[in-house]
């Protein structure tokens, strides 16, 4: 071993080191085994990855909701993790794979706007190479398990974003997440991103969006014809009362206490509710 | 290393000693990324961790279905296992946080009833000290990641219960399961508890509770205006056809030989059955 | 150690040499704790066994819905897996268990044919002991949990599936898949096996069945009055429209574009189709 590769090996340790956790993120829920064959395909290559389910409960083909779980899940992940998110409508089409690295994270995701907002601009993303990495026999529909899975099993054996790519690249922008807009003073218009499991409705919009908001008054919601105080905890509410609060996303929600504000309301993916200041 | 701290230690490890299995129980479901934000929080502090679901199925805020699940799931795990239970409408009130070693086990709960049934009568239970544990910016509505499973991890690297809590704690009674009882003689009136995937219904009796109780005759359910047999296994009954038997959770239920008892009957959690006595 | 021993030792180790996976496919879902009790009793015999889930979303006691999963999925794992299949509708009665050994992967299931079409002519397949592997307090309604948990750690500990059963069997075959049939010239018959998450319809068929099958062309779907062409990929049909492909099963599939075939066509599990030659 000579220096020239010596050194090359210390670079590349020091960007990529993988810890053998590997994260799966998408469409596919968990009645069929799609993900299963995902896992097992990881498991022929990298026997000793811990695989991770992020979630499996994304709408069918929707990349944005796939891109807001991605971007406020991977970060609770130690470094050295491989993100693997597959929400891929444009599969079998010319639609590139890319993997990144960002943070001492690892990412591989179809080129179609998953990625954006969990990549900061440190970002470093690369095209991947179908040819290297499928599987033989890859189908034409499952490039998850045919293309990524033995990618992920790559990276987290040790070989670097940038060995397992080919080339810098400019990712698609697609999943922007809407930005709550300000209708006239001291009223934001913002969207409705997604309804959790309690039925809460998740808003695009976060204190930082909201001058002098806190959770003592001074801003309340404006949603399906009702006014809505903001609380600082679920439990500030009275059992079956309508709240809105700063979720665990860190950005704004519409809840009831202990009951389902998306089934209370009528309201759900794409409506807007109104923030108005009240002092 | 003195003699001092090596007792103490010595001590320390009879009582706790971790097999690096974590399970996790809450109803947060598994469409939403919060299971996965706990596991990456788990695996940040423990890598090594074994993370298993025991369910992420019980339906919002039902202290009672997931004081039911924990009961009666965790004893299969090894000693050494730390449960974590995350049921827990009071998030960012003043209810405390437990944690508790029973039989050689770790639990980890809000303070809500929670773990009353699957504590035995020498469990020793201790307030889970937030401050001590709570990852930095923890969030007012997501104690499950930002404090459960930080200490979670350590109880998994050798952290003992009682080190990890402060002062022993008489836990919240609440979830207390129905008890049957005689509404006159040979009839034992009982509550349906649940009903699982297959629209089995659980009951809240068990054998001991029944009087001469087998299931070659001497006792008949009475339900939604129906008179059941008790059968000693499924394939007992005809295909199609009711039957009450005792389940795998060891207590009584009603169901249909590849049917759904639930659906059959339009009966549901809640509702109440008798128990008679034939002979 | 003499010779012998060395001998038989090197004649099990060519047979059976675990990977410490083990998968699990039921009907049982993952509301109930079911599925964590079988985990819990699999870690307390082999704590580094490595459990994956293939799928739980077996329609209950669909034992050919139950077949088609483990037979596309297991081969993606490594060689020394044990897979184990729950869907039983039998339990309790006099139906056997088994544990086979096939190319090097070793199964355990209730002999219902749930295993017929994962296993080669040269699977070897034996009759599982219920008495050698029961837990203490076995129940009569689970033996995923109380008999097959068990024998699988055993397996994946380095029992052989030889030595874990007692005399060589022959399965059920119940589970066969319906075949395709020629109704006249150029018109085959098949049937539709499931519905996916997607609502993609999946068929009895593959490009096999047909001749001259390509998607360039030469054959379409008829389906509920509808003439469906046959594409590549699901991105060379426009969003929202039919198609029909060949899918990551390696059969025919009917889909809809970012959409959902069984609803659009009010197609579903049983319900037969056409596949016509066009030149």
């Amino acid at each position: 071993m000579g220096p020239t590769r010596e050194k090359a090996g210390g670079e590349r340790g020091a960007a990529w080191n993988p810890s053998g956790i590997v994260t799966l993120l998408t469409d596919f829920g968990t009645e069929d085994p799609y993900v299963g064959m995902m896992k097992g395909v990881i498991l022929s290559a990298a026997p000793r990855a811990v695989i991770v389910d992020l979630s499996h409960g994304v709408p069918p083909q929707n990349v944005r909701v796939g891109a807001w779980f991605l971007a406020h899940a991977a970060t609770f992940f130690p470094t050295g993790t491989v993100h693997v998110a597959v929400v891929d409508p444009g599969v079998g089409s010319g639609r590139r794979l890319l993997v990144a690295e960002d943070r001492g994270h690892a990412y591989l995701a179809p080129d179609n706007g998953l990625l954006g907002p969990v990549l900061s601009s440190a970002a470093r993303v690369f095209e991947l190479d179908p040819a290297r990495h499928a599987r033989s026999g890859a189908s034409r529909t499952f490039h998850g398990r045919d293309i990524l899975a033995p990618a992920a099993a790559a990276l987290a054996q040790g070989l670097s974003p940038e060995e397992c790519g080919s080339g810098t690249v400019a990712p698609e922008a697609g999943a922007a997440f809407p930005r709550p807009r300000e209708i006239e003073a001291g009223r934001i218009e913002c969207e409705i991103l997604l309804a959790d499991r309690y039925g809460n409705l998740i808003l695009s919009a976060s204190p930082s969006d909201l001058p002098h908001f806190t959770d003592a008054g001074g801003w309340i919601v404006e949603a399906a014809g009702r006014t809505i105080p903001v609380r600082g905890a679920y439990s500030e509410a009275a059992p079956g009362e309508l709240l809105a609060l700063v979720n665990s996303y860190g950005v704004l929600e519409i809840a009831v206490r202990e009951g389902n504000a998306a089934a209370r309301l009528g309201l759900r993916q794409g409506d807007t509710v109104v923030l108005a200041r009240t002092s």
